[in-house]
């Protein structure tokens, strides 16, 4: 049987979304790899909608799951019905989505809280001892879901590395080609667009990342 | 001097934008293999807006080129402003914002019109000998582009196939992995998400059609 996985996603565009080719990289390398995957995200409110165009906020209102079905060629799955264990791994791609609608570290920093149903969801993961990859700023959200001590990368950014060790977190630096690896949570991060310039250099740090998940299943 | 390719958007997701892989895997390839590239969409509004969940039609409003730019991370031109001049290329991903953003294809058939801004911008292309790729759906906008006997294919749909035929074009059937080249005009089409039942496949044919159009340009 194929492995499957979750692809967690928080609306779609790297301003207020998911980062796109973070989220594009991981579902072709999924499908190159013969994995299935399933598209998911919260049915609730974006914090804003960003004109990606200037950055400045537009007066209206999205919903995360309706904006990552975009993503998603329509099949998307509401974070509210699935079942982890229809599933091998979770993966999280970044963009600002991850740290404004999955959490709230974009306003709130180390007070941030990541969302009930996210933590809920990727806490099962981690119970049932099933992978995990976090990429980008995602990987904010490491020491609320896997607990004190769990060990991940952001990059190199030395001012979002301090939040995370606030947290409880530990933090290596990793350069964009990289992964951090923590065996004992597996749980795999790479820094992605929190450090890539283009997007080839991106999908070299996002494939390793979901090459390293998949080995990790025991199938 | 690296290659300079323009990637005309639609907007941003498959059913009234740019088919956000098929925009994505262009942009890979066109990274892996070292050219250069700019986003442009116009600045003009989308036809509808459709909540991807369900396909039904959304009572908003959005803007083809800020919608396109989620795809570019913000980078995108406004039609409007580019120079044919500063570019080697063009590449029109499909979606279908290119029949109902590009061109009103899916709502006239063959009794469609191609925008304006974006006719004369391809034709440009054109008339200067630089070479064009157009996916999916997008080769539809062939005939009236291009001109009558224009060779293009977007798959095997017999329904397409016979509207291309009855605006002038001339259709062949292909298959997902696989181009058609008309070398007099310099044009390259492949089927993408007309074919394609996952996203590893539908980049075999994009990746051609990258490597082709790169592989015309006189530089």
């Amino acid at each position: 049987m194929a492995k499957k996985v979750a692809v967690l996603l928080s609306g779609c565009g790297v301003y207020d979304g998911s980062e796109i080719y973070e989220a594009v990289l991981t579902l072709l390398r999924l499908d190159q790899s013969g994995a299935e995957y399933q598209c998911v995200a919260p049915n609730g409110d974006m914090m804003h909608v960003i004109n990606h165009t200037n950055g400045e906020e537009m007066s209206e209102a999205r919903n995360i799951m309706v904006e990552a079905s975009r993503l998603a060629r329509g099949d998307i799955a509401d974070l509210a019905t699935v079942n982890v264990d229809d599933f091998d791994a979770v993966i999280v791609p970044g963009g600002f989505g991850a740290a404004k609608n999955l959490c709230d570290f974009a306003v709130k920093g180390s007070d941030m809280s990541v969302r009930k149903d996210v933590l809920s969801f990727i806490q099962s993961f981690h119970q049932a001892e099933k992978p995990a990859g976090l990429m980008c700023i995602a990987p904010v959200m490491v020491p609320q879901i896997f607990g004190g001590g769990a060990v991940c990368t952001i990059g190199t950014d030395p001012n979002v590395s301090e939040e995370i060790k606030t947290m409880g977190g530990e933090h290596q630096d990793r350069g964009v080609d990289d992964v951090c690896i923590d065996e004992a949570n597996k749980l795999v991060t790479t820094p992605a667009y929190m450090l890539a310039t283009g997007i080839n250099e991106a999908s070299r740090g996002v494939f390793t990342l979901v090459d390293k998940v998949l080995g990790m299943i025991k199938k």
